[in-house]
């Protein structure tokens, strides 16, 4: 049985999908019915080989090669990815033994294509800022509805943020992985707060500092490029937030994360853990976790609020995202796609194939997959602060 | 050393409370500053002895038998129990043993009340009726504000639900745990449901029954007395709700009932959750588990998602109440200690200090303990009727 017959075994079983596939050799055969959703062109048969033994890493490194095309909707390809269930495929014994085989087979290609992208470690804020909203917010944004734009979703997400929390004149908040600054400012621009944020970037400290010093907050927000763990001595804060950066905490880690917290905030303070997460517990996909994130982990929602109520704080809300961020990066993959001369000129086409994959399989994950947002508010004890319905949360909007 | 200086030794040591003790040989004694809150009154050196053995489970029977009693403030009595910690308490070595031995000590005082108490679980909806809101709704309330009534309180949990649910007409609901049917009737005649209501009450069933007729709504909601696991033929419904009744499902159960519950809800359905729960884990307070309600769990929010996500349903929203239930009970107590003279007609003293012991220590756990309401809304896969925001939970009210 040649490669082609094993693919075209497969392919021919995926349900609900329409579109075309062109082989290595030119031949092109139809999937499905209805409107065709894209052409998939596989242009080598090796790197296709490959691909049968370990779909979920191999796919993203042959993309990023471009040894794997595809034409038109790459969001409707991705969602073939979550949707099909190998595992019922009816395939012969003789199927099965040639893909575990291939399994443990060396795809040079794709060797190739892993060193290729090492390059995006590096990357600066000028790259983030081609295609984030304006206040660079790195994390899910709040949508009212579907077709809002970024810059409006983002800021109703600060907002909403800083409500939960309860912001007033002079509290002093925490911020636990701060990014470029965008809640601080927020924060002490609109409610009046003393604020310290910690980040791990040199460029993040770097461009948060400016904006701090461009809005002349030099003298209420502070930046530090501080590990949550060295705060030892700085505790007392009315509020702390962690919005997108529990990802990367670790899950052994959770515990100690939670004692920092509770050891941060003041009796009766209130905090919000902002978190990429899923339904059910299970490893991140291995490509993302290999090239976009290396340690990231994305928790369910018991994994989460275990540790967290186990550290002596209280859960008061908790709000589930899920169609939010796949919004969220329609919108950045949009304007990356606008500015995708520059960013090739920047990278070179394997990096900007590698980004724009990163991006819509990630807003497949939340659209197709179980990937969701817990938004947790959480007090150090009883208080008062927080109103006994969450209709606080929704004030009326024109 | 007697009892009483034993009893003294500890009491002294309570911080943060004011109040007076008389004992048993007429001594009163004055233990705090400030306003004195309520007066303890210690008849019974025997009785006494036992408490200092055992308080959790031993202090219920002391009460209803009369051997303990509170003038004043019953709430800030039972504040005592949660927020001290005997284990903190300065005591010699001589001391602790002498608590230790007293662990063993049977009470003869106290195995007559239990025999008085049993009476309990015959209770008729006469009783409920006297002291429950008017749609006898025998759960947490949600009040916008803390001075609210319970008719108005109890009517906009029952919108909550409704809402959280999508209910609209024609849609199948199920009511696991239905009660005397108020939420059955509340979705019927507000939205046009087709419900479907299950209790192992004979009393409640009949109740619901004859207010299903009257309200001429035989056609379109039913009541059965069934176990939520004799449910296997009826699938298919879009919308089940549970509301109070999961705290009796019992740890062990609950793979099982979210397996039913996910077996019941067809694809894109909506279920809410509503049981009481504690931020940590532990064994619920065994004076109420023995005499209210045996084999009662109230389980932590990890230990409720964690099986409810393994069975295939996806978490969208936790609301956590925590004063909602302290209000509700000060309400039912206030009812209740308005109607005391027919409770005493029908029931005698014992089981009217029982009653009010069990509606009062309730409120405390929520006042000053870890308990909590949790409000969990899930769905069997993804659906667009849940919109993006919970705006639509807060409807703009006069």
């Amino acid at each position: 049985m040649s490669t082609k017959q094993l693919v075209d075994r497969i392919l021919s079983q995926i349900p609900d999908a329409s579109f075309r596939v062109v082989f290595w050799d030119g031949e092109s055969r139809r999937y499905g019915r209805g409107a065709e959703e894209f052409v998939l062109r596989l242009d080598d048969e090796a790197v296709c080989r490959g691909l049968l033994g370990n779909l979920s890493v191999r796919f993203g490194d042959a993309y990023v090669a471009g040894a794997v095309r595809v034409e038109g909707s790459l969001d409707r390809f991705l969602r073939l990815m979550f949707l099909c269930r190998p595992e019922t495929f009816r395939l012969t014994l003789g199927e099965k033994a040639r893909l575990a085989a291939l399994r443990w087979r060396r795809v040079d290609a794709l060797e190739q294509a892993r060193r290729n992208v090492a390059v995006h470690y590096d990357l600066g804020n000028d790259f983030f800022k081609l295609w984030l909203d304006k206040e660079m917010m790195y994390s899910c944004a709040y949508f009212r509805t579907p077709d809002e734009d970024i810059d409006t979703a983002q800021e109703r997400k600060l907002r909403h943020l800083a409500e939960k929390l309860r912001l007033r004149e002079g509290v002093r908040l925490l911020d636990i992985g701060c990014g470029w600054g965008g809640f601080l400012l927020h924060a002490a621009t609109r409610y009046g707060v003393h604020g310290l944020g910690i980040t791990l970037s040199a460029e993040q400290e770097a461009e948060a500092r400016a904006r701090i010093g461009a809005h002349g907050l030099g003298d209420r927000v502070a930046v530090a490029r501080r590990d949550y763990r060295e705060l030892g001595e700085t505790a007392g804060f009315d509020a702390v937030v962690s919005v997108g950066m529990f990802e990367h905490v670790g899950r052994s880690n959770y515990r100690e994360y939670f004692r920092s917290t509770a050891r941060l905030l003041r009796e009766g303070g209130i905090g919000v853990l902002h978190t990429i997460g899923r339904q059910t517990p299970g490893p991140p996909n291995a490509w993302i976790t290999k090239h976009i994130f290396p340690g990231a982990y994305f928790p369910s929602l018991a994994e989460t609020v275990g540790p967290l109520t186990a550290s002596g704080l209280e859960v008061t809300d908790v709000e589930v995202w899920r169609l939010h961020y796949a919004w969220t990066l329609d919108r950045w993959l949009e304007a990356y796609e606008a500015n995708i001369d520059r960013v090739r000129a920047m990278y070179g086409e394997p990096f900007t194939r590698l980004w724009r994959l990163y991006l819509a399989g990630c807003a497949a994950s939340f659209r197709y997959g179980d990937y969701c947002v817990w938004q947790i508010q959480f007090t150090k004890g009883a208080t008062d602060a927080i109103p006994p319905t969450r209709e606080y949360l929704y004030p009326s909007e024109p």
